[in-house]
C-alpha cells in the first residue's frame, strides 16, 4: 500500500515535469521568434542579407535539434501508446532534431563565408560540433542496438543505461552550446553598441527559458524509473 | 552469476568515469591558472588593479566551487570509508564549494563596484546567481534531512531521488554559467582587439576541460546505481 503512494506521487511530479517541459519549450521557442523578427530582420536561408541567413541557426538550433530532441526524450512519457510506437516515435523525433541541425550548422557556416569570417574559432563552436557529431554517433548507435539490426536483449538491456546517461549528457552539451551561442551573440552585440537594453534581457529571457526546458525534460527522464 | 558480471563491468566502467573526472578537473585548474597568471596578470582579492580582482572570480568559481561540489558529489565513490563518513565528507566539500562560492561572487561585483559596471545584466549573471541561490537551498535542505535534525527514514527515502536529480541538474546549471562566463569574456576580448589566437584556444579548452569534468562527474554518479 505504501509503495503505491510513493510511486502515485512520483507520478503526479512527472507528469508536472513533462508539462513544464512544454511550457519553457514553447515559451523560448516564442521569444526567440520575437528576438530574430522583430529585433534582428528575419529568417531567411537564401537571402542575400548575411543577417536574415544567420538567424536560421540559433531558430533551427532550438526548434529543430534541442526542441525535438528533448520532445524525443519525454516520448517514453508522452506517446500513451504501446512501448514499440513509443520506440519509433522517439527515433523519428530524433531524426528530425538531426535533420534540422545539419541545415541549422550549415546556415552559420553560409553566413561566415558571406562575411569572410573564419570558422571553429569560439568555444561555442567547438561545443556545439563536438555535441553535434557526439548526437549522430548516438542515434546511430540506439538505431543499430534498439531497432536494426537489433542486439540480443542481452546486450541491448546492458547498454541501455549508457544511452540514457549519454543522452541526458546530450542534451545538457546542446543547451551549454545553445547558452554560449546566446552569450557570444549579445556579448558581441554589446560592445558594438548595437543591443538595447530591452533586446538583452529578451536574449537573457530566451536562454533561461532553453535552460529551464533542459532542465525539466532532464528531471522528467531521471524521475521516470520512480513511476 | 549473469548478474555479477554484469556488476562487475559497470563497476570497472564508473570508476573510469571518477578518474576520467579527476582528469579534467585538474586539467582544468592548471589551464585557468596559466590562463590567468600568464594572460591576465594574476589573481589579487585586495589589489588596486581591478583586473586582478576580477581574476579571481572564475578562478574561484571553478576550483571553489565547482570542483568542490564534484568532488563531494562523487564522494560516495571515491572515500572508501563507511557510509557514514562518506556523508559528512560529502556535506563538507559542499560546504567549502558553497564559501568559496560566495567568495567568488563578491570579487566579481567587487570588479564592478571598482569600473562602475552594471550588475546582473548578462545571461551568465542570471544563470550564475540563481544557480547558487538555488545550490545554497539545496545544501539546507540536504543537511535538515540527512544530516541535522534528519527526517524520518521513510522521508529520507523518498526525497534521495529529488536531492540526487536537483544536484545533478545544479551541476549542470553550473557549467553553463562557467561556459558562458568564458564566453563572454572571450568575446569582449576579441571584439575589443585584446585577445591573441593563442590566448582564445586556450580559454576554448579551460572550458572544454570544465565541460568534461561535469560530464564525468554525472555519469559517475548516474551509471552509480549500477555498481
Amino acid at each position: 500500500m505504501q509503495t503505491t503512494t510513493v510511486t502515485y506521487r512520483y507520478q503526479r511530479s512527472a507528469s508536472g515535469l513533462t508539462v513544464g517541459a512544454h511550457l519553457f519549450g514553447f515559451l523560448a521557442i516564442i521569444l526567440m521568434l520575437v528576438w530574430l523578427l522583430h529585433y534582428r530582420g528575419g529568417l531567411d536561408y537564401d537571402s542575400d542579407n548575411s543577417d536574415r541567413v544567420f538567424n536560421v541557426h540559433p531558430f533551427l538550433m532550438f526548434f529543430g535539434f534541442i526542441f525535438f530532441a528533448g520532445e524525443a526524450m519525454m516520448a517514453y512519457k508522452t506517446v500513451l501508446s504501446a512501448h514499440k510506437v513509443q520506440k519509433y516515435v522517439h527515433a523519428m523525433f530524433h531524426l528530425i532534431a538531426l535533420c534540422s541541425g545539419i541545415f541549422g550548422i550549415c546556415a552559420v557556416f553560409k553566413y561566415h563565408d558571406m562575411n569572410n569570417i573564419g570558422d571553429m574559432n569560439s568555444l561555442h563552436s567547438w561545443i556545439g560540433l563536438s555535441t553535434f557529431i557526439l548526437y549522430c554517433l548516438q542515434w546511430v548507435l540506439g538505431f543499430a542496438t534498439f531497432l536494426f539490426p537489433r542486439a540480443s536483449e542481452r546486450t541491448a538491456i546492458r547498454i541501455v543505461p549508457w544511452h540514457m546517461s549519454g543522452g541526458r549528457a546530450l542534451l545538457y552539451l546542446s543547451i551549454c552550446a545553445a547558452l554560449t551561442g546566446l552569450t557570444q551573440k549579445s556579448t558581441f552585440l554589446g560592445v558594438e553598441h548595437m543591443l538595447s537594453h530591452r533586446e538583452l534581457n529578451l536574449i537573457n529571457f530566451t536562454g533561461l527559458s532553453i535552460l529551464l526546458f533542459g532542465i525539466f525534460v532532464d528531471l522528467s527522464v531521471a524521475l521516470a524509473r520512480y513511476v
